[in-house]
């Protein structure tokens, strides 16, 4: 299993305060040593910087935090194979155009028994069931639409199908198209939406904090999801079991859960990766 | 008008000292100061660096240089807008996949009147007409062939697409899929093989030169294609007006080049882009 990482926000935002606790998980401080990726959208554009090599220590990795690219949505993704060899055609995130739109994709988990697709408008270029699962999400988006739909009906849509894969096993996925961002989550997914008054924060995984009222305007408002929360003085939201939330322009405005509502701990969460074979 | 640089291989080989010259070109040497972009195949997997800032100054180009990225198959562009903003949704290369495979396209000259294609599979993302022509050339390809056909039917009908775009205006193009390079040129596009015995090459744009038979060995075969030869004293070769190559393994496989063949002087060459409206 892997980890996830994603922002949506309404002004473009450089993601390295979050990006320096997550990477350190890619090596460091966690086990997720067989690669990275991370995809920065600027407008319509995409951006996407990926390494075989282990996230903390890999120079990819190191332009990211000197770079410091301002993007409105972002998905990073660190490795633990499970499935499919170490190569970069297998690293996430995933891209495709629909619709004269780039789509990216990450996924953490593990889908069973899903065959591989033989599309008439998506293929997947690896080996891996999550290149494969958003393969057959897009097919059948793009089957289901000549043009992009409103947004409701894409969302609805994108829920329905949503729900035919993860019948397959463990689909913790962000999403975006540049617009939204799309976080699912299977087991555990926690998200925080930082907006004015902004604080101080602190990382879990590493002895750093910063004030984000010094590097912000009373306007911005960011939101950062991710696998498990990255700072400590925080309070995160968690997503419940199969619960499905888009986010745009740092918050949410759609989002699709079963009731009741069902939260996992951590070490619920854990023990189903485990169960299901899967390292987390 | 740009640039374009690539390379096919039959190993893995870093394009560091191609590029050194090339990115030169980009605000140092040379006037193509809005951007590059670069794409490495590594087997079927794709590594896409981009950055609008110029090349002679972009720390993307900086990891390029120092990450010694090895790769079969590579395209680099740096780009002189002319039509189109400066964003990083207008960078080339472009990017796509189609039945299964990676294709990455970059094109130096301009295509006036073609329209912005409403296609059934591909659309541009940006507003250039290099994206533009590569949809509308996918486009062609996926309704022509459901499944990919035999190298010689799709190199037939690639050359009969490639008819039809350059009506347009200056095409000078370079297309891959991971396993093959095509070249294509409208007016300027060098190549030169290099194999056993390797020897010395300079770099026409900064003082640098290399000795290839230390780096190699006697069974590698590097093709590198450029806008403009990179080196002042090998013999590099001169692609004909409207002729199409395809490279595998770093061999010439297969060409489709009118007869007679015309070839244009460097000068001839930027006299046509000239007045044509666009700058080289």
């Amino acid at each position: 299993m892997c980890q996830l990482l994603g922002m949506n926000c309404n002004t473009p935002t450089d993601i390295v305060f979050s990006f320096e606790g997550f990477r350190l998980r890619g090596g460091l401080t966690d086990s997720h040593a067989d690669g990275f990726g991370i995809a920065f959208f600027e407008q319509h554009g995409i951006r996407l910087l990926q390494d075989d090599k282990p996230c903390a220590r890999s120079p990819v990795a190191d332009l990211v935090q000197q770079y410091k690219i301002k993007s409105e949505n972002v998905i990073a993704h660190i490795r633990k194979a499970t499935q499919g060899q170490v190569s970069l055609a297998n690293t996430h995130p995933f891209v495709r155009e629909l619709w004269g739109e780039y789509w990216a994709f990450a996924h953490n988990g593990h889908l069973r028994g899903l065959n591989k697709i033989d599309g008439e408008y998506f293929n997947p270029v690896g080996n891996t069931d999550s290149e494969n699962a958003l393969c057959y999400l897009l097919e059948n988006l793009r089957q289901r639409f000549r043009y992009k739909p409103s947004r409701d009906d894409l969302f609805a849509t994108i829920a329905e199908i949503t729900k035919q894969l993860r019948k397959y096993g463990l689909f913790n996925f962000m999403l975006s198209n540049g617009d939204w961002l799309l976080a699912h989550a299977s087991t555990l997914l926690f998200y925080i939406i930082r907006k004015a008054p902004f604080g101080e924060a602190a990382l879990v995984d590493e002895d750093v904090s910063i004030d984000f009222s010094a590097v912000t305007t009373p306007h911005d408002r960011v939101a950062v999801v991710a696998t498990l929360p990255l700072t400590c003085n925080e309070k995160w939201q968690q997503l419940a079991v199969n619960e499905l939330v888009m986010f745009s322009q740092g918050e949410i405005i759609l989002r699709d859960c079963e009731q009741p509502a069902e939260y996992l701990s951590v070490a619920e969460g854990l023990s189903i990766a485990r169960q299901a074979g899967v390292e987390m």
